[in-house]
């Protein structure tokens, strides 16, 4: 069954190659993911193909290429491979990339994660001609339904002067309604505080929003995201985890922290893992947690009951811990949500 | 003609000697001041002259001095010279007390400037035995005119166990309504955004609440703040003015900044002096500015009509500007705001 509900939109389905075709040499691009969630899996492959192609036969094709985090290899991986990334930004962890980027062959720009749709919006990265964004479906009236990430999606849509888009069965349905896509940040000199105060505050709506005239191509995919297991918490993370829990329970005591904790801003990678894993066994109980992405530990935190909310803008999982989460979203989607980057990221 | 209304609180009126006699070794003391401006000009020199009898006589005699920042010599520098301070935060310009820190006899915490109030308020600085605070006056209905800075006097009247007042008949009475104390800050789990969008909101109050129960002691004074000059800009500073001035008229002439520009975020010294005067020669009309203090140059623009609003905590003028700022308050005021240093430095 069909996930694109809009009859006039199934017209522009269409094969990745097909779609790829419409991306120049020259062009900026802007893709989904962050992490390696949400990203493109098709349209990135095709065109690496394609620019292959054209290097093989002797004409230069390079894009530039904007995200919103690191991606899948399906995306750097390829498009590094095939030497087509002209410049990147902002974050990257692909092996050829970085080696391209050390290398002094790949431009490079490491923004800070929540400044890239503002700059973006503000035009001071210069223009976007086409954005590739993976979505779990279309709805009827036309909005997006958001894929295992957000990060810069948002603005890669309304900036772009086109718009492919992926749909992705692979992702559950239930996806549809964990999300909140805030619309209400404004550019200076109009700047306003994000009304956002819990990390269960919901300020935006549950879809993307994009001009049905811009999407020039759809591609139906079934792929699943590949995310880069985290190591399981060696000695060390685990004593530091430890001690955290030690200065934790010492300041409930005192009465300087509420039993449920402040709200967890946890970073990502092994020791942050390591420490919301420890959090389990914790006497701490109805915890809320405020995110970059939900990794394995913070999922275990979620389904041992003593976190009530986890607030983020992309899963980074394990294959294990996806599969318990896809299986289960319709559950998951009320204890998640996923946001924009500028919002989950912003130092506030 | 006293500044003092209420007729209970004028009882209070005693000598700088009999108040400075009610703080005590080992007592943690919250000064007002910001620069060398709001600062107590009385109490500091007779607690110094009591500590140096103190140490004459073989006592041991030594405070805990928190401020807004930097204070005039008639208290860091009279304190520090009686060898009187054991710790200081959370920053100070005073040279006798430098050398001391530098030395590794006073003990001192470098925070920055937003941080104070709040990190007071939640406890985490221990606690606050007395709040020495000049004010311009004493309404009616026991609110406090705030003086010529704000800084941290909100939190050391709320946080203090007892209160003494200098009233200082020097400052200007047209002071009353300048400023804008704004009482909506909350603590974790608590914390809202600050609703202040632009250097002319104006979100508080114009006075500083004060339980009347723990006013121990009014001081009455008529002495004039004691800034230090800054030096007249010099050719690199005015070089550094004249490129700023250029790219923005240059990102004016690109449609990427309002010919009013967006509100003027400047910082202090010699060089922000610098380009500030400069502005005073562009064609840029109808700006704001959102500064911790009102400098020479930011007087220079206000005067010049050019500058339509300053927002401060503090002033911080040379006397000479000083005077012709005192002398006209009342025009001023309405195109001035001194707030609270948690506000007027907040990294937001």
């Amino acid at each position: 069954m069909t996930r694109i509900a809009p009859q006039d939109l199934r017209a522009k389905i269409m094969s990745a190659e097909d779609a790829a075709a419409m991306i120049h040499s020259g062009d900026t691009v802007g893709m989904s993911g962050f992490t390696g969630s949400g990203y493109p899996k098709a349209v990135p492959m095709a065109l690496a193909a394609r620019i292959e192609a054209e290097h093989a036969a002797g004409r230069p094709f390079r894009v530039r290429v904007w995200t919103g985090a690191s991606t899948g290899p399906e995306l750097d991986g390829a498009l590094a491979k095939a030497d087509g990334i002209e410049f990147r930004l902002p974050y990257n962890s692909d092996p050829i990339a970085r080696e391209k980027i050390n290398r002094g062959e790949m431009d490079y720009f490491d923004m800070h994660l929540s400044q890239v749709a503002p700059m973006a919006w503000q035009g001071f990265l210069g223009p976007l001609n086409t954005a590739v964004v993976e979505v779990t479906g279309i709805r009827p009236d036309g909005m997006l339904i958001p894929s295992s990430s957000v990060g810069n999606n948002k603005t890669w849509l309304d900036r772009a002067e086109k718009v492919i888009i992926e749909v992705n069965r692979w992702q559950n349905p239930a996806l549809e309604g964990m999300h909140d896509i805030y619309y209400g940040t404004r550019l200076p000199p109009d700047r306003v505080p994000i009304p956002l105060t819990r990390p269960d505050d919901r300020i935006g709506e549950p879809c993307l929003r994009c001009d049905p005239d811009k999407i020039v191509a759809i591609v139906e995919t079934d792929a699943p995201d590949r995310n880069l297991p985290f190591s399981p918490p060696d000695q060390t993370a685990r004593a530091i985890a430890g001690h955290l829990l030690e200065f934790f329970g010492h300041e409930v005591a005192r009465g300087r922290l509420p039993a449920s904790l402040l709200p967890i801003q946890s970073g990502v990678g092994n020791i942050a893992n390591a420490v919301l894993t420890g959090l389990v066994d914790s006497p701490f109980e109805g915890m809320t947690a405020f995110t970059e992405v939900i990794q394995d530990g913070m999922l275990d935190l979620l389904d041992s009951g003593k976190l009530r909310m986890a607030s983020a803008t992309s899963f980074s999982l394990s294959p294990e811990a996806a599969a318990r989460v896809n299986a289960d979203m319709a559950r998951y989607r009320d204890r998640m949500i996923l946001r924009p980057q500028e919002i989950s990221n912003h130092p506030d």
